[in-house]
């Protein structure tokens, strides 16, 4: 697919196929994000593969399980908010079902920790809709990063002492039937010309 | 070009010709950018695409001069202090003479600021390498994102109150004769299957 295609047409997936991912197609997307620049050229983002099922099964009941302890607080980022009143429900899953989920850890005591992880987050976003695959941002690991819950189910899947997720990746096939995948015309995000 | 070339390619280029971006790249590479997702769909972004030679020239100075007041400290993010040492310098110039330097701005009590602006800098990066532009992520704008001296100066191009920069990019054509442009492959970036 042409590098503009792959851009305008990269919309956000949150219903999945149960089909998997094929692994050509998976480790091309994480080569995408490694490829990401880094401040300094770092190269500290910490790609941590999930698919396995009963894994990915066990962090949604403790992301539910720990949202659901929380409480909205006025002026809170809305995203967080509705993280928060979706996980008191019974169907909350964070994930979105999709058979990968990839986290991308940095470290803690680094600078551009937040704006690495992101730079790859992006590229594999692109060069997964090149391949026809659907991702999502999913940024509740994120915003859990300091919980010891979380923390601790993490660290033996490889997680270490001083990195923090800070931000995530749902890898899939979008299920068949789902409206057109093109992008929606930007409304917001203005340009100011300095000329 | 194919998105996986686009990404596979890039790398960050700090010498520049002095031939001019012709408008319609320097659009569509804008429009990449105002394409990445945001949180929530937020679309906060804003771009101050800056090619006034006479504001870069003096933007470039009061960068220099703001930095050269600033002392490294240990344990400081390399980057921040390489910038610190070299703006002691005669020939500092932040944004390497580019022909344009786009900032991405955001507002302040946006939770996803720094990773919006990172996820749109990122696809104006792999789309100006389709187009054969060269780019460099620029961060000396967002280290200085509270310095009121910078703050003074940006306001009036288009800078909000509510507003800072967290990311930059210099945007031009690679001067001739550099080293092909491949990027190195990476050591750094680990991957952590969990299957």
């Amino acid at each position: 697919m042409k590098t503009s295609e792959a851009i305008l047409t990269r919309r956000s997936t949150r219903v999945y196929s149960d089909r998997l991912v094929e692994q050509e197609k998976l480790e091309q997307v994480i080569e995408a994000g490694r490829y990401a620049p880094s401040g300094g050229n770092n190269q500290t983002t910490h790609f941590i593969v999930i698919r396995n099922q009963e894994v990915l099964a066990e962090l949604a009941r403790l992301v539910k399980q720990e949202f659901s302890k929380m409480e909205e607080t006025p002026g809170m980022y809305k995203s967080l908010a509705g993280a928060i009143r979706r996980s008191k429900g019974e169907t909350y899953i964070f994930h979105y079902n999709a058979p990968v989920l990839i986290l991308t850890a940095n470290r803690i005591d680094y600078g551009n920790n937040i704006a690495d992880c992101a730079c790859s987050l992006e590229n594999m976003m692109i060069q997964a809709n090149a391949l026809d695959l659907g991702t999502c941002w999913i940024n509740q690991l994120k915003w859990l990063n300091e919980n010891a819950v979380i923390t601790e189910y993490l660290r033996p899947l490889g997680l270490a002492e001083g990195e923090r997720v800070y931000g995530a990746l749902s890898v899939g096939y979008a299920k068949a039937g789902l409206p057109d995948r093109n992008a929606l015309p930007r409304t917001g995000n203005p340009v100011t010309w300095v000329d």
